[in-house]
């Protein structure tokens, strides 16, 4: 283990019988359990892949139920859902849903991966594989704790729901049925999540605030077949042209959204949630060294944290058409595709950014090109209630095992379940993330960070204790 | 063979033993020795393909060496030049070069081919195969009068020098070092090439312009690696993003290239020649219908014909960039590229070109976007010389066979060498083409016209009686 003096206060000395001396104690093989988690590729969003997601899934609730819970797997129209449950706590001692996803994003590139995406491998410290960060790993800190409370104790301080799911990168297109048809058993007064990234190794992140996403396929056509640039030039319509030529009216060169109307539901962030984050002690420089970023670009006029959990954005996330292959083909594309995502702000919607988007490809001028649309997945943003007992609890909670005062920050990103969890039960939502900025979630090379990992699942113990004592105390 | 009373004269009778003759009494093994030639792989811009490529060469020599040429292969720093001689005729009878190429184009996409590329199929009278019209076809309507000449009176009416590249598609980067270096064995006084369309079935086109080509690759970089597009998004570069602008930037949306100076070395059509064209009989929608096209665009002010032959143009040929499988992903692409080339008119060079584009895309706002760009090929526009002793010649062979009367009409594509030739040797340049408007060069599904094939067999046989019967005439 390396010296990480400043990073926090150290463990509770790991002599003893209680949770934390279990952590410490058994490290070794609580992360080789979770190298044969991350060694299943579940990746949702393919379909040669669904056995092995199928396989992800029941290998999961084989594990849950080795630590003491019960747990099944629920088929879906998509892929299934874990579902596990412990209730051994009185009743009037407050459940806790842990919510996360065991699929993992495709792991292409594969040419810049150091190690293989389907083999975690340590190297300085941190855990290398695709899903290591987003979400195995991060739900391995839960599942860590939740073993670390019932072989030491022999219960959990809470009861406690699990829902995990195959489908979070595809948009969870089955989950809100399952939260319908489970709702009795989903019935909680916390829902904790952890799938996101802290501002920094020392200073904890539970977020106040989600983005939301909008992520469409556009397809161009032109000619019913390529045809040669030579005996064409001139006279046909290029696919690959009209696309680019799509595609880069969506945003103008500084990063501002380019489609008229966009911003009309954008709700501006207040004052006082700007000088909030202002005095986040969040370092630009360092953000983008840890990223492999040169320079952090973005809209005028708001700061780097702003533009990346306050602002709406409009991303290429990939572009084909024509030939890509070694030299030169001279030939003109009659199709071409783009793949272009949105992140959602308060108060936008799906929906309503699908309209803008049509109405601002049908009104651009390309001649002999037609551009389709195909939404592919939608969810809505998220926005904390504010300040909550739960919030406070598990403030406590993360001050025991990180150094920094845990901020309410944001993310970028977006959980889909998120705003339909919040819809669906009068619970109190904490997105605590051991996630780490720089990462490579859904990139080559992902890590987890061990030594947050280990913090983590301390922090989490007391995060239980923090919510099992508040029975009767809370109005 | 199927009925054509409407395309043109009417063969001389099978009967006899002229050549006219033997060509229809060898159609069946002519076009079997096609196929053999079509069915080798012989894609110039594929490394893996670089055995295919030397033996279609082998395979070539043989094969002219059996209708009774003398034939080599000759070693090149690329793929191999064929070099093919015919000299029993008097000295005082004119030497013919004749050029070709026995490279094809990639065939991908795959997809859309209704019978295999590289296996000559065929449907509705037509010869489908990669090559069949880009230029193993042509090339074979000379392979196949020079046997039926050879065959049927064992002698040619001129002496006769085969030159057949392996790297046409790819630019011709070897054969002006052969030409260089074989000055003496390939002095001729006519080039004649088959390699380009026919105005329609009825109408030959001897061309009297052929546009250059300037070829680049462009590629994009931003971040170190791909990054999650929630994580970053707003903050952070888009390769894909940035490369769609540049490549947009390239053309208006009405087809005119946007590159200030661009067209500072464009010489504009005469007013004579602008008519001339305006007089051809060339139906646009028939043209579009025959292509499959809906619409045909372009450059406002100028004709199809004019777009095609007298004008330059700007065509992205490919692009690619993040993710671009099944489903979403996430992604922030930090790399993305594009192929895009320009067809160039007199007195446009490459060279220019290239550093023309180098300033405008560094004259872009791109911020935290740099763009690379590499020149993959380049070849300068031809004009011809006018009227000449051959172009009659030309003109009278060809009304042997076809209906109409041929016309001095252009390309818009490129043959790399002709330029080069040109340069080289004091021998006038005959391109006439035996493929059609729809033969789909370059893309899936290409074909050549076997009654056009049959038709130009026999326009070629008289065409080199014509040039042999010139002897002493010209001055």
């Amino acid at each position: 283990m390396r010296a990480t003096p400043a990073l926090g206060p150290e463990a509770a000395a790991p002599a003893g019988d209680g949770p934390l001396a279990w952590l410490a104690r058994h490290e070794t093989v609580v992360l080789a359990r979770l190298n044969e988690f991350l060694a299943i590729p579940s990746v949702s969003t393919r379909a040669e892949h669904r056995a092995d997601v199928a396989r992800c899934a029941a290998w999961l609730a084989a594990e849950l139920r080795r630590i003491g819970l019960t747990a099944e797997c629920l088929a879906t129209p998509g892929h299934p859902v874990v579902l596990a449950e412990w209730r051994g706590a009185p009743r009037d001692v407050p459940t806790v849903l842990i919510y996360g996803h065991y699929d993992v994003q495709p792991p292409e590139p594969l040419g810049p991966w150091a190690s293989p995406p389907f083999t975690g491998t340590v190297r300085d410290g941190r855990l290398y594989a695709r899903g290591a960060a987003d979400d195995k790993g991060q739900l391995w800190v839960h599942v860590a704790a939740l073993e670390a409370c019932l072989a030491a104790r022999g219960a959990l301080p809470v009861n406690v729901v699990m829902l995990v799911e195959g489908e979070e990168e595809v948009g969870s297109p089955s989950l809100a049925g399952v939260v319908a048809a489970e709702r009795a058993r989903l019935a909680c007064d916390y829902i904790v999540i952890s799938d996101t990234v802290m501002l920094s190794p020392e200073v904890p992140n539970i977020l106040g605030s989600m983005r939301g996403l909008a992520y469409f396929e556009l397809t161009a056509r032109s000619a019913a077949t390529d045809l040669h640039s030579g005996q064409y030039g001139g006279v046909v319509a290029n696919a690959a042209a009209g696309l680019a030529r799509a595609v880069a009216s969506l945003v103008d060169p500084g990063g501002r959204v380019a489609i008229p109307g966009f911003y009309d539901d954008v709700r501006e962030p207040s004052p006082a949630r700007r000088e909030e984050l202002a005095r986040f002690p969040f370092e630009e420089e360092r953000f983008a060294s840890d990223s492999g970023i040169d320079v952090l670009i973005g809209e005028e006029g708001y700061t780097a944290l702003e533009r990346l959990w306050l602002r709406p954005t409009c991303e290429v996330n990939g572009i084909f058409g024509g030939y890509i292959g070694e030299g030169a083909k001279t030939v003109i594309p009659s199709a071409a595709a783009a793949k272009v995502s949105f992140r959602l702000v308060p108060d936008q919607t799906p929906e309503r950014v699908e309209r803008l988007l049509l109405t601002h490809l049908a009104s651009l001028a390309l001649p002999g090109v037609r551009i389709d649309l195909r939404r592919l997945s939608g969810s809505l943003p998220w926005r904390t209630r504010g300040n909550t007992a739960g919030l406070a609890a598990a403030r406590r909670a993360l001050r025991t095992a990180f150094a920094g005062d845990p901020v309410g920050g944001g993310t970028g990103g977006t959980i889909p379940i998120v705003p339909e969890l919040a819809r669906s039960f009068d619970a109190e939502i904490l997105l605590i993330g051991f996630g780490l900025p720089g990462e490579n979630a859904h990139a080559p090379n992902e890590w987890l960070d061990l030594e947050t990992f280990r913090r983590g699942a301390r922090a989490v113990v007391a995060l239980y204790e923090e919510l099992g004592s508040r029975t009767g105390r809370e109005s």
